[in-house]
């Protein structure tokens, strides 16, 4: 079998996690099976109530990156959550919470949008991942 | 053939900048071909007419850091751009835009630096990154 | 042997000292050697007299994420840096400054903290990493 792509999404604006869920998307467009293990900020990108939220950009952004990203989405570029939602009827994509970052921002798992699989802790993720790539965003 | 460093550069700070560029000049040192693929920030970074501006640091360098960057250029540091050009020189290395940053920036190839080799989707970055090391910067 | 896990730490936030933290301990709790490759922020963060102060967090946790970390602190977490001793002491652990980053930040060996083990070149780190996965945090 294809080795997985392994995403450990760290940071929860909404620029990072676009490209996040491009990397994402292609990989399950190639057929590449995708592990994604949330993290701090992009954990807390991920609860229900929030997922479809404005989460901000990186501050190097700027006002004209602000600008850029506002026009995209006014012409109709879907959010970096319905890509991965598309992502995973496409391929196959698991989305696990890392459990320490559920202790950390008081999640629990009913808090979080139903995109993500379960909780798992980081050596569940080593060994989901075999020797496929490991990316840090 | 050895397998390729595959960088994918996100940000567009100074300072990740140049450490993409050691990194990228480290590998091909060693003979070791470099993918990079620019995206968001890197990619407006790589603009013809930005590239030798100063791009700013990560919020957490501080004033401190500040003051190490500055305090280096004046010793005659080159700029990351200048490295990646030797790295160039030295091996091979291949940089290419991703085609949804093209977009979402309103930028044609015409406006990209000349060290900018190509645009391409990130389908085309996974089937030549091999099963060499990825790295999100 | 196992391929090694190899992480290049640039940011030097607590937040993302954390999650490198337990990347980290979670590969030596799986008898997986781990290289560490410090530059930036990072090593400016394991100064011997800095490595217990705050080093902040990244922008985007906000106020909120702050009385979060707060909150795990005041319950007993133990800090990044016990977890990387206590991972060290776990298992194969072998932190490196790089070399560019100590001229660039003005610090010599004596000012790091004896977690470090030592002062490399970007391909000593290449050289070490073999096919493990590599990182960038």
């Amino acid at each position: 079998m294809e080795e997985p792509l392994n995403l450990v999404l760290f940071s929860g604006t909404d620029d990072r996690l676009q490209a996040a869920a491009v990397l994402t998307a292609g990989a399950a467009a190639l057929g590449k099976p995708v592990n994604l293990f949330l993290q701090y900020w992009a954990l807390d990108a991920f609860r229900r109530d929030r997922i479809d939220q404005d989460h901000g950009l990186a501050p190097e952004a700027g006002a004209e990156g602000r600008a850029h990203v506002d026009d995209l989405r006014r012409a109709g570029q879907v959010s970096w959550a319905e890509v991965m939602r598309q992502a995973k009827d496409l391929g196959e994509v698991d989305i696990q919470a890392c459990s320490l970052s559920m202790d950390l921002l008081h999640i629990d798992e009913a808090d979080l949008d139903p995109l993500v699989d379960g909780v798992e802790g980081v050596t569940a993720f080593y060994l989901n991942a075999g020797s496929g790539h490991m990316v840090f965003i």
